[in-house]
């Protein structure tokens, strides 16, 4: 009778086990993500109310009215088993938290991929975009073509050919559905207000890793400096807004496309950004020297003020790495590493990153 | 020893089910949620070339460039043990996918409640809307207060007074959320820009189940015409756009608020309404009589009207269930009767209703 109860209990502990624990799965198995909690939520932002006295006859009149707007807008999703600290993906111009979601050609992007890897994830649209669309400054969208500009801006070729080699999938669907995964600015962009609300994010999720990708890298290091729940920083192309001390700004790069500058903030705001590890990734087709071509210059000229900014926060005592991925031999990544064809690799570099700075 | 295996064997089996069947779970217990796969993607829509051919070094001339719009987004998970059908949910006037995601007061929505009972969910933003805001026509959004107008029109209270027994909880930071969850129009509202949109979100989804809320009511009658993979409709407190036959839309209602009017389509057209159930709710604190609110005056005309689509679409063989909640007993419920706080006996209606029509 002893051996019948300790054969039980051995087969029901292991299958306990099974339900209840979801080891690291590939992307795109059978295997489904057991989801503990999920929900969304609006965090941040502010509001005003029009002088007056508002009248329930008078509906349209905005007297005495309120308005509430510029927080982001976070879709969260935590796994059984889920690992200590989630991570907060923010998406970059002109997009909103589908850079995190099924890529163009049909793949489980990062969002699921982190998932099944057992992380919290906390897909956020930024104030003025997308679900966060309540903007407390006014706007005009017009629906100006620009597919071009940014089919190159995006590395993925020099329209209307695809880069040799390129990480991207060269068919109709696919194009038709990376167009129509981005969304307008409904008002200015604002770094400020940006960093607010995602500094308001953490405050949710408590501490935390943040993805973020191209103009999000800008806010993003703001975000950082304004709250300390940021732990960690994966910053993938970030465009711009590189912050210095003040006094450590380098000198502008111009490119034939614009002229990157460095910001400036107090050397203790800046100090923030060497109190956590920070991951720093670039794609291929950058080139090496100045070409007359607006979109590969403009990212000849961030790459190099990429390293000028990893200098400067190293030598203040940071952490920051910075992965050229051709000189890994990973080749024919667009701006977009976390949706290209080889995006589980990307996804792995991450992974061991976190795990080596002992986040996950 | 035959026992034992026999012990055994009824252990394994009860464990194996408990991990791969997932009963109707109530929500917000600590049961997972099983996905076996999730995912986004762009539905319909239409697109446009700029004349002139476009220069590389120019990208932000619009001479040759490409722009998509007018997609519906849609954000899917399906559990595993999925049932037949799906359920394609639609948000109403101001809002984007939110209404069916976590409430302002912190619980599971229709998103979680409808997975838990092993319905496959889609949440979309329609055209113009949300994470869809690429629109084919120039929009300009302004700040204007206008929070007092919505609580008064969604049936919550006549601002600052909350209804008596009103459904919806009455602290501040619920408020503050539920405002939130608006987002503006980046173009104009087009019933057949979105039926269309909607229509292939079906395509690509399959026969389904089509949930509305509001002023996704009206394009989501047009949404079923044009595709007959629409299998039934519950609508949620439809607006304004009641869809009649030729020669039989009745007189309009004016209301203190604005004047209800249906809308003709041919009878071929309108016949598409008659070969589907469909399931029409509406909540509390609608007055039998005219008042001179117009918020409250506006939803007396609405449900009167909705009596007589009804009975339009029942005399030509349809089978349109119209439910006004309080003669059923259930009361406070406000025009987010997905949100309430009774959501969980409002989708219990609506799972019986489904079952009665063999939906599930």
């Amino acid at each position: 009778m002893m051996m019948i109860r300790t054969l039980l209990a051995v087969a029901m502990v292991s299958l306990l086990a099974a339900c209840t624990t979801i080891p690291d799965v590939p992307p795109g198995t059978a295997v489904p993500i057991q989801i503990k909690e999920q929900g969304s939520f609006a965090a941040g932002g502010t509001m005003t109310t029009a002088p007056g006295a508002f009248d329930p006859r008078k509906p349209m009149a905005p007297d005495g009215q309120t308005y509430h707007g510029d927080h982001a807008y976070a879709f969260y999703q935590i796994p059984v088993n889920v690992r200590k600290m989630p991570i907060v993906m923010w998406h970059g111009a002109g997009q909103f938290s589908k850079t995190w979601e099924t890529t163009a050609d049909g793949r489980e992007g990062f969002q699921n991929i982190f998932l099944r890897r057992r992380f919290g994830v906390y897909l956020i649209d930024q104030p003025r975009r997308g679900n966060a669309g309540r903007s407390m400054v006014a706007a005009t969208i017009t629906p100006t073509p620009d597919e071009q500009l940014w089919f190159n801006q995006f590395r993925i070729g020099l329209w209307p050919n695809y880069f040799e080699g390129v990480q991207f999938a060269q068919d109709a669907q696919t194009r038709n559905q990376f167009f129509r995964s981005m969304t307008p600015n409904t008002g200015p962009f604002d770094m400020a207000v940006l960093s607010d609300a995602v500094a308001a994010v953490f405050d949710r999720t408590g501490p935390g890793i943040l993805f973020t990708h191209s103009q999000g890298g800008g806010p993003g290091w703001l975000t950082a400096i304004k709250n300390a729940k940021v732990k960690a920083i994966v910053a993938f192309e970030p465009g711009s807004s590189f912050i210095f001390p003040e006094g450590e700004v380098p000198a502008p790069i111009p490119s034939a496309f614009d002229t990157v500058q460095g910001a400036a903030v107090p050397m203790a705001q800046f100090m923030a950004l060497t109190r956590i590890p920070i991951l720093v990734l670039y794609g291929d087709n950058i080139p090496a020297q100045a070409v007359d071509l607006p979109a590969q210059d403009s990212w000849r000229a961030r790459l190099a003020m990429a390293r000028l900014w990893r200098e400067t926060v190293n030598k203040h005592g940071g952490d920051v790495t910075l992965v050229h991925l051709p000189e890994l031999g990973i080749k024919g990544n667009t701006h977009f590493l976390m949706s290209d064809m080889n995006n589980v690799k990307i996804a792995d570099l991450v992974a061991k990153f976190l795990a080596d700075k002992g986040l996950d």
